[in-house]
């Protein structure tokens, strides 16, 4: 746990199976810097547009998305999600329950809820958990944090955490170790869209939002832009940043060389996370990464590597450990650019984001060279190689299918998990 | 079989199974108008780049993909795609074999192919077969056009043909009697994408390259680019149609009340096979029909139908008859406007259709309204309904979803089917 945070995270009943579904997170003296990013379905559930709201507010001329919070109230089991106006009025009111029980302005309360879609939240039971727990059962402790992230659950099967250290300067010029750590769940309706499920990075680090919110950016753009387990893009998706700077480390701010490695930090943080969800995605065996190498650009190159692990032939053929190149091939010749947005979030301009959004990736077959978990099968044309090997080798926790184009410099991952039975029965059977 | 067309399907031995896998389409007495639609994959394979290129070299200034044709070749259990050049070479000697065996130019024959990707196909077994059944087995009646459509299937469990008559002015002054045709193959690796899988429509009707493309461009807008069964595209896919002209009824051009008639026909031919196909999908035991009004426009209406049918989420619910109307709202606030080549065939300008592909649909939450298989779910929030009563009409063999959006005059369909364990366990244990 950062320094300047605390947490709690315990079962109150909104789940009937029992489980954590209630988390606050909270400063321990003072607003904390917070930069976030939404899911984009017209559907943006109430804790979604409250936050959004909240951040509007006490981030004054900064990019949307961006200002200053002092707690994160987290429900699981019921998304409040196509609630209408009442899911809205719900969600203030335990804001202002919170807001009460910390002694802050309610502006500065930031909300994740999920679970299933269309239910309200039980206001009652949730306000007289806030009553009860805030402040008195938060911790600093790094198991508070890990409890929060199990309250954060739903299909999950483990709470999912990452964390990193480095060295800042501090005001007076010697070093401070500065902490980023990250919470997150999955795991169904998972797709690339600006931002994917629930995810909150915690640093002592201290900087502005609109620094931090550059850093999220970014670091989203190369992981949960890059991250897909089913295609579905969820209602309820936020990922947000929150620096406390407790860490007595100076304040970064973009440009500086401090800034570039709080960022760095953030994305390492922010990748672990995806590359769990992606591993624990519903019904799913395998986590399959898929690297490309040689292509025209970085865009062209994350294009590619996200369509081949949204690719449902190739997610079953993951599954069969079925080294089947062709199916690689077939998703690899469909690859689009990302939509304008994720464009702009990797860099481009916004003229340059808008013209290139959807175009289809130039890939020449006579170049491409792939490899399925450390056999190369395929050069130009294809190759002979040891099937019942790689079939083997697929065996493994994680595959990695490598693509080089051969047409320039751009890199780029993505990250996913094979399509199962299990997949199908997991939403087919329940409702989720 | 309309007339002015002949033809056959047989097995010859490329699939292992001894299921048909050969089939040759041909005029009777010279060629006929002809217009495709082809995959946009990267790896379009070699029976694609020959068709194209065929279209290019007899369709003089003619738009792209129209021109002339006296035959077309279709082998199955190989799909001779990311075979490199001696895919294309293999191609061009089995498009001079037959152009030998009917006494044309090799310039008039055109190709389909569909199976595994990355395998050669096997050139002296059909070569010999040409060579021996063509043109003698070559027949006028009907059963050689279902005989043509069982030899198109892969994964398919059933062949499909639909077929339409029209009356249409004779030269003399009368009328005469058109019949449209069209014959199809499904069943996995579809998504939107212009053009999906393998489809030919034969028509005794008389008309030119270009307007018989404009025709199918349109028609293929409103179904095949609304049809999806697992969102990948294939390197092959390819829709065909040919005009004889041998009813004798007058020629139709663009603009003709005859052509518009023709247009509807052919449309109509169209959208029967797209719903075989998607029924057809693989795995799946459930038709889904998504049917949208008052949308701002056609392509907004369209747009949100495919958004539906495309979710993994919504698939799974219908498979298990869950009327999860939460998972239909969160693909609705995920609609974004299709590729601009799709926006062009729909009728869009090519600069309105570039400026609006890829962009997200406006959708109010307050004013959708949800129906699922007749029981009205959802109308600006969530509606009581008899859930039982619900689950039960979902297991009919076609479940359709309609969606009112309240802005606008824009209506549009799309279809797909349901996602089951049945997919996942023939993808994951077969190469395909």
């Amino acid at each position: 746990m950062p320094a300047g945070f605390r947490a709690v995270g315990v079962p109150i009943g909104i789940k009937r199976s029992g489980r954590p579904d209630f988390a606050v997170i909270a400063t321990t003296s003072g607003p904390a810097a917070a930069a976030g990013v939404f899911t984009r379905n017209a559907f943006a559930a109430a804790p979604v547009r409250l936050t959004r709201a909240h951040l509007a507010a006490t981030g004054g001329d900064g990019p949307a998305g961006s200002g200053w919070a002092d707690a994160i109230l987290s429900t699981s089991g019921s998304a409040n999600a196509a609630t209408g106006a009442v899911g809205d009025a719900d969600q203030l009111q335990l804001a202002g329950s919170l807001a009460a029980a910390l002694g802050t302005a309610v502006g500065r309360t930031l909300a994740f809820s999920t679970g299933v879609i269309g239910t309200r939240l039980p206001v009652d039971l949730v306000a007289a958990a806030i009553a009860a727990r805030i402040p008195g059962e938060l911790s600093t402790g790094d198991e508070a944090l890990v409890a929060a992230a199990r309250a954060l659950m739903t299909t999950d099967s483990r709470p999912k955490w990452a964390s990193a250290r480095l060295a800042l300067p501090a005001a007076g010029g010697s070093d401070v170790e500065v902490t980023v750590s990250g919470i997150a769940k999955g795991v169904g309706m998972i797709h690339p869209r600006m931002a994917t499920m629930l995810a909150v990075i915690l640093t002592d680090a201290a900087t502005d939002p609109a620094t931090l919110h550059g850093m999220l950016r970014g670091a989203a753009a190369r992981t949960w832009d890059q991250l897909s387990v089913d295609g579905d893009t969820s209602t309820n998706d936020s990922v947000l940043v929150l620096a406390s700077g407790a860490s007595r480390a100076a304040p970064v701010r973009d440009g500086d060389p401090g800034a570039a490695a709080l960022g760095r930090a953030i994305e390492a943080v922010a990748r672990s996370l995806a590359r769990q969800q992606a591993a624990d995605g519903e019904g799913a065996t395998t986590l399959i990464t898929c690297q490309v190498t040689g292509a025209g650009d970085d865009v062209d190159a994350r294009a590619v590597a996200r369509a081949v692990i949204s690719s449902s032939l190739v997610k079953a053929a993951v599954h069969g450990r079925d080294p089947n190149w062709g199916r690689i091939a077939g998703a690899v010749g469909n690859a689009q650019a990302a939509e304008s947005w994720v464009l702009e979030a990797a860099g481009l301009g916004a003229a340059d984001a808008a013209a290139r959004a959807g175009t289809p990736v130039q890939v020449d077959p006579g170049l491409l060279r792939i490899t399925v978990a450390g056999h190369a099968v395929y050069a130009g044309g294809p190759l002979p190689f040891d099937r019942s090997a790689a079939r083997a080798a697929m065996t493994a926790h994680e595959v990695v299918i490598r693509l080089d184009l051969g047409a320039g410099e751009g890199s780029g991952e993505a990250f996913g998990c094979d399509l199962t039975e299990a997949y199908v029965r997991e939403n087919a059977e329940y409702t989720t």
